[in-house]
């Protein structure tokens, strides 16, 4: 029956229906707003729990056009869909949010490029294409930067995969070997700690920017996000700020996630996501609006809400697939040694390396919350524990 | 395709498809629990927003029969449901939660007499059936307290149905011509306030309780709750420990609300309703696990969460319908005046004296909390506001 449900309120159609779309649709439940999701495929997480879910890919531009007829604005699960028939739409009139201007910001390569005019602290970097010349022009700028340099390529890369961390040596013959789209070369920096902040705008240009939060990277994905960040108020008041001019630089509708690298005093932009994003899940329990909630409601043009904390700390560990089984066989026995934790399932079957869910606690103190959330992760993936189980309460 | 789709994890099936069905669900996605609902109606509330739903009378009892056979466990949005059918269920092995037993609780003679046999306060009453010999027991009841009683059909009311407040001189006349199930007689009592607690109890015996409320009541109908509740810590301990009590007694699995009357020290159990409860939602948001979490968690036999406030104050309002037009066409006015407001709508139409959502608060002071509660709901009712607009955030 998806589409024919007569409807009261808004729709807001999803492109998309992964764990994000999954997110948004719980969110928009309470709100009284109606959530259609494009999905690729019925087995997709946000179709096992969204009733009003149509399947069509988001390259097929006949898919996307359907889809758009039938909701009030459009918005987006992921980045990945066809740019020509987002730009029809918009053309035609569809309330395509975030706009194509600001999906462009996806690009790596355009994000430096755009920031760096609008004056915006990032790395230093270069743009090359691959083959000799871009060989050439990177090993110039890694000589410049002491010969340790990061290659990311533009387009494409997410969860650590398309970022590569190369010395002198192995650069040319990377670079020189590269097909791909074109590649950001940046110094191999020297950090304090890399951070996050959320930030959203809403069309009438009201902007809410979220507490920083510290992003933990294992292999160069995102493992754990802690609430508060471990900086001083001069720099949290600049990552806030830097997100405020993001927000207008990009034309953002919706959320956008900046990651920051922080050396010492100094913030610079490493990439943003022109979406909500993994760095926000503990918002659903830590703050007073959820990143979910907040896109909502800006892509609906709708007042934002408060962003403060709930609680002193708030710490969010993915649950990382790769052990045997489900874990939806091991809630309860997670729920026996972390009662408090705030479990977030997205309805994915269990592969290696694939984020399947995630667990927020809150808590007075970092190392509590820490060590907690983890055991919780540990549990659920069916990884070992240092602590195994703390005895089931009574 | 409700009941064609492949589940991985549990299937809790809920009887009925209103609010607090719609409620329950909210609270599975996350936790990976998949529910399936048996509504009256395809337009019921639920149904909305739940995939897995599925039609029939819940006073049917092959629909009854067939819908538990495709679900792990069977627990209710309502307690009108056939008697004899469940007691079929229950004989044929199905995990009904809570169990016809405890579902009896449900019947407001049943519930004096079984507290009072088991030593638990309640106030003074009788039962009395319709007709002469009840209205003389009924008078000679009213006679030894000072002829003002109250009169209760022990089936059957909810929301300030079913409720009677009778003089002396009414009273003969009324309970004369009665013609429906028994009625509670018992005093009117000079209140200090009303206050209610919630209980979780799961099969294995383990038992929570949350921190009291208060219960504004306006036309015997739950109109506003605060947390704190203004009381005493004697008061709080003894509602508390007498809410274990009830969870005992009623072998509760699930969750169980408990209304209180306190005068001065003394606490009386008012009544009790075996299920998640309108005096509960502010745990959404108020609490560490919400009373719908905590009732999955305790129907499919989890460990029990934490449930101590998330805030020093935590207020929701119901709202109620009975103006003109669709609280959806308001949501974002509302939330220009009162952006911090926790929206909850149920999918229902706009009906006078119909709860078609509700709005929670947190803040620091009551007064403050109420305040900006009240006004969200006035406003998404439609209701004239004394306040009016304050004036949108920028």
């Amino acid at each position: 029956m998806p589409g024919e449900r007569a409807v009261t309120g808004p729709i807001v159609g999803v492109v998309g229906g992964g764990q994000l779309a999954r997110m948004l649709a719980e969110a928009a439940t309470p709100l009284g707003v109606h959530v259609r999701v494009l999905a690729g495929a019925q087995d997709e997480g946000a179709a096992e729990v969204v009733p009003d879910t149509v399947t069509g890919s988001p390259h097929d531009a006949d898919a996307l056009r359907a889809f758009a007829a039938t909701v009030d604005v459009v918005t987006f699960d992921h980045e990945n869909v066809d740019h020509d028939a987002l730009v029809a739409l918009e053309s035609a009139g569809v309330a395509v949010r975030p706009s194509v201007d600001t999906l462009a910001f996806s690009d790596k390569a355009h994000q430096r490029r755009a920031f760096a005019a609008a004056g915006l602290p990032v790395p230093d970097f270069v743009v090359v294409d691959g083959g000799p010349e871009g060989a050439a022009s990177a090993c110039s700028f890694a000589d410049r930067h002491g010969g340790r340099v990061v290659a990311k390529a533009s387009r494409g890369g997410y969860d650590g995969r398309g970022v590569w961390m190369l010395d002198g040596a192995d650069l040319s013959g990377f670079v020189g070997d590269w097909r791909g789209a074109p590649l950001v070369i940046e110094p191999r920096l020297e950090l304090s700690t890399e951070v996050a902040v959320l930030v959203a705008r809403r069309p009438s240009g009201e902007v809410a920017t979220w507490p920083l939060v510290e992003t933990v990277q294992v292999d160069g994905m995102c493992d754990e996000v802690i609430l508060p960040a471990p900086v001083t108020p001069a720099v949290a008041a600049r990552a806030r700020e830097i997100a405020r001019e993001v927000a207008g630089t990009t034309g953002a509708v919706g959320v956008i996630a900046i990651e920051l690298f922080v050396i010492g005093d100094e913030v610079l932009i490493n990439e943003i996501a022109p979406r909500v994003h993994n760095s926000g899940h503990l918002t659903i329990e830590g703050c007073t609006t959820s990143q979910f909630e907040q896109h909502l409601r800006a892509v609906l043009d709708w007042p934002l809400g408060p962003t403060e904390p709930i609680a002193a700390v708030a710490v969010m560990v993915n649950v990382v697939g790769g052990a045997t089984g489900d874990p939806r066989e091991r809630q309860a026995a997670m729920l026996a040694s972390v009662p408090e934790a705030h479990l977030h399932l997205y309805g994915k079957t269990s592969r290696p390396a694939r984020k399947i869910g995630h667990v927020t606690v809150l808590g007075h103190d970092v190392g509590t919350a820490r060590r907690r959330a983890r055991l919780a992760a540990d549990l659920l993936a069916g990884a070992p524990t240092d602590e195994g189980m703390e005895g089931s309460p009574t």
